[in-house]
């Protein structure tokens, strides 16, 4: 980062040396603490016997102080004493073990490697690093935002047990570096981005249009992070999934806005990272440097599985033309036709308690939108967030769009792509070669798509979302109610 | 229930035409508002759609009113006005899900044919019925009990989904019948002792043995329920199991001891049924009456399968000499070497409110049983439960003892019991042929046991249960601290 950058956002600052800095900590000893709190707390969790989480392990906070000379249970440092307090360490163990994360690998990852600052760490005011296999983010979140992860703990457990393909966040740690009289909490969670593959393009979509489209100052970037008035305007033909796919997808989505509006919380967006396979074949050919990374190694275990994992089970052999990918892309296609991978997750699930501040600006953006009904924002939030993805962002390939897909297939040289193919499939042998026997360049005039005809709209077709009006009724009406008349003692409430 | 037994008990009663009343309700009036209450209250759940149970779930009580002249939702009916509650809808569902039963099935068992009322209820108070085809079982819970298990949802939740094979109660429902301004609440569970199955000996155990013998007027009922002394008496050897169902048992009442005291659970109970299958042949060839009722249709789909779910994970292909057992007993031995299947679950876990109540009492058995720190006390009962069950009442089966199990197997009169032996594992083609065949009959003088020799004891071997000294450590101590110091509003506590 350039030390001409001075300014400050909330808590992110510069020092003198040009060093950034989070509550005036200076981000190598940030990063100092980080590596020697993870490190201990994993160690000293693996020493406890496995066990099942209870409820009340949501609340626990295990806290130990690292003094700069060292003690017994802490090695010397030169960070300056500090206390590294863990949220939850049994629940968050449970979660790790449920993403198939070992505590060997966290640490590894976490600890051994020096981090990596994210000097584009937008306006929020936090703090971005991630790890040096790219497979972690760690993320400073304000005290608001800790304490709401926390609430959100027991439900989370539910859904991560009814819903494996959620596309939330996957947390895998809450922590905080307690120094100098300031508190920095950080949440460690997975990197749904990964910089091994290339984004052609990347979205942050709310389904709202007030307001939404990337700033020009955005736009300077290499990669911009566009927003939906861009995405309509660019890609008016939506993403392209086949039928169990797009089924998977939208359900997934369906969920997980469920579990958020539950929590009331509103104003997520889905981020969407799209590579463009066909576009990457082009750049390798013409530049013979890859466009795909190669720094990952081979035989690690895929961690940017949050995409791919939410269509895995309905995504059956349906005689896909598209091949395995072992990134976690979701294979789709674009209107003309080109192969796409699209990385997807549900991003800003903790800052609901911004509501009451922004309250004036959602509130314009709702009416803008057509909200009239301001008690049911958070359904309301869910429900046009699920019709956007489900009707505009993705939509079913559709027979007649089937045709042109392959007529782009065919359209791309092969030839070039060979080694680039192997690379993503893994899979040589899946090529289509049906398709290359046979003369199907009849059809490749044909490129218009229209498949938004076939697309009969998601949310009018299946399971609406239970809220005010539906199955919500209840607990709208008795939530409070919970046991009868001659109760003489308050329910507790939770 | 004959008139002469006019007493009353709790709110249990006679009225003057000798029919049993629950808070001046008759049971057959109580009968029919259940299963009127039950059927639409399944039925209407079946109409909304599938979705996650979220945890504002667990607090829903749905409500419905039953005018007699009946409504354009309710039938007529001749038992007056009432409403019926029905607690958590949505978590009962899945809960039903988990247990593998389907809505129909459930409301068919429980609707279509009559309750039948068990007249043996005990001393609680409570009104207990079993369903005609003997799978479940309604019993009526107070007030506070109905409260406390709407408090235990959610770790209920929990345990089921880490802890499948718990032997806890399966609560299918928690319903309330309001009539006559009085509430009558009552839970739906699964029958643990099936009564196609003849019991021969039945034990309440607790792991003390401060008054815990059955009674003189228990031990003249048939099949009395014997306590912790008269086991301690009786089966001073234990109930003989594989060493992998040994351990499988052991390690279920373990993790859910964790869960009940992490709710301050105590005076539960381990019930358990022990059918002797070499006494029920004997008893089959001399009286030609089975042993064994027929009345249980044999495609049915076994609900008694708490015991041998609690093993059936660990129970690998260890040559055990038992069959599989479809009425879910697991397959013992006693010291003689005759074959056992026992019926085992946790029951009375909502009696918690009890505690102040009855703590005089508690106090005295705990002291009489050495314990001198009263405020553990939910983990000493817990510890105490343990070591018993997994040192006393169940004990790993040795070489020497399967030697002498060997020889009870030779002396059983194998003809007399072909037809019992099919229809107990269904199995015909696993009858011990090697054994048969080979000459051991130079065994059989050896009949002692002595198995608790090669018994280390569970509790000093592995995984101790985390409590005060331990892994709760942390809970103990920074439970009501989950933020840091600079916290400014006070943590929503559950």
């Amino acid at each position: 980062m350039s030390p001409a950058m001075k300014k400050t956002i909330g808590h992110r600052g510069i020092d003198p040396t040009g060093e950034t800095t989070y509550k005036k900590t200076t981000s190598s000893a940030l990063q100092g603490a980080i590596q020697l709190g993870i490190t201990h707390t994993v160690g000293s969790l693996s020493q406890k016997p496995e066990r099942d989480v209870l409820l009340q392990d949501f609340e626990v906070v295990e806290s130990i102080f690292f003094p700069s000379e060292g003690s017994n249970l802490t090695p010397a440092h030169h960070y300056g004493d500090f206390r590294f307090k863990t949220y939850a360490p049994m629940a968050f163990r449970y979660f790790r073990e449920m993403f198939g994360i070992r505590p060997d690998d966290y640490m590894y990852s976490l600890c051994n490697e020096p981090l990596i600052e994210l000097s584009n760490s937008g306006a929020s005011g936090s703090l971005f690093y991630v790890s040096s296999d790219d497979e972690y983010i760690i993320k400073t979140v304000q005290h608001k935002e800790a304490e709401f992860l926390q609430k959100l703990l027991p439900g989370y457990f539910m859904n991560l047990n009814q819903n494996k393909r959620t596309l939330l966040p996957k947390f895998y740690g809450l922590y905080c570096v307690q120094a100098a009289g300031k508190n920095i909490r950080i949440a460690v969670m997975n990197n749904l981005l990964p910089s091994a593959v290339k984004m052609h393009l990347k979205y942050d979509l709310k389904g709202s249009t007030y307001k939404r489209r990337a700033s020009v100052k955005e736009r300077e970037k290499a990669v911009p992070t566009y927003k939906d008035l861009d995405f309509m305007q660019d890609i008016h033909e939506g993403l392209l999934l086949e039928g169990d796919k797009y089924s998977a997808v939208c359900k997934t989505i369906q969920r997980d806005c469920l579990l958020l509006q539950s929590f009331k919380i509103m104003d997520y967006s889905l981020l969407v990272g799209i590579h463009n396979v066909n576009q990457a074949c082009q750049e390798q050919a013409s530049e013979e440097a890859g466009a795909v990374d190669q720094r990952r190694p081979q035989g690690q275990k895929s961690l940017y599985s949050t995409a791919i994992e939410a269509i895995q089970a309905e995504a059956g052999s349906m005689g896909s033309l598209d091949t395995e990918d072992k990134t976690g892309g979701i294979p789709a296609r674009n209107s003309k036709g080109e192969r796409l991978l699209v990385y997807i997750g549900i991003i800003d699930i903790l800052q609901s308690y911004r509501l009451v501040k922004r309250l004036e600006h959602s509130w314009k953006a709702l009416v803008h939108d057509g909200d009239t009904v301001s008690v049911h924002r958070p359904s309301f939030y869910a429900e046009r967030f699920q019709k956007f993805m489900c009707n505009v962002v993705f939509r079913k390939i559709s027979c007649k769009s089937r045709i042109s897909v392959l007529a782009g297939v065919l359209k791309t040289n092969f030839a070039a792509c060979t080694s680039m193919r192997i690379m993503q499939s893994g899979r040589p042998d899946l090529l289509p070669k049906t398709l290359l026997a046979s003369d199907a360049v009849g059809t490749t005039t044909e490129t218009a798509v229209s498949s938004s005809l076939e697309n009969p709209g998601f949310a009018s077709t299946s399971h609406p979302l239970p809220h005010s009006q539906d199955a919500y009724k209840s607990v709208g009406v008795d939530l409070n109610n919970t046991l009868s008349k001659d109760q003489e003692h308050s329910t507790t409430k939770r």
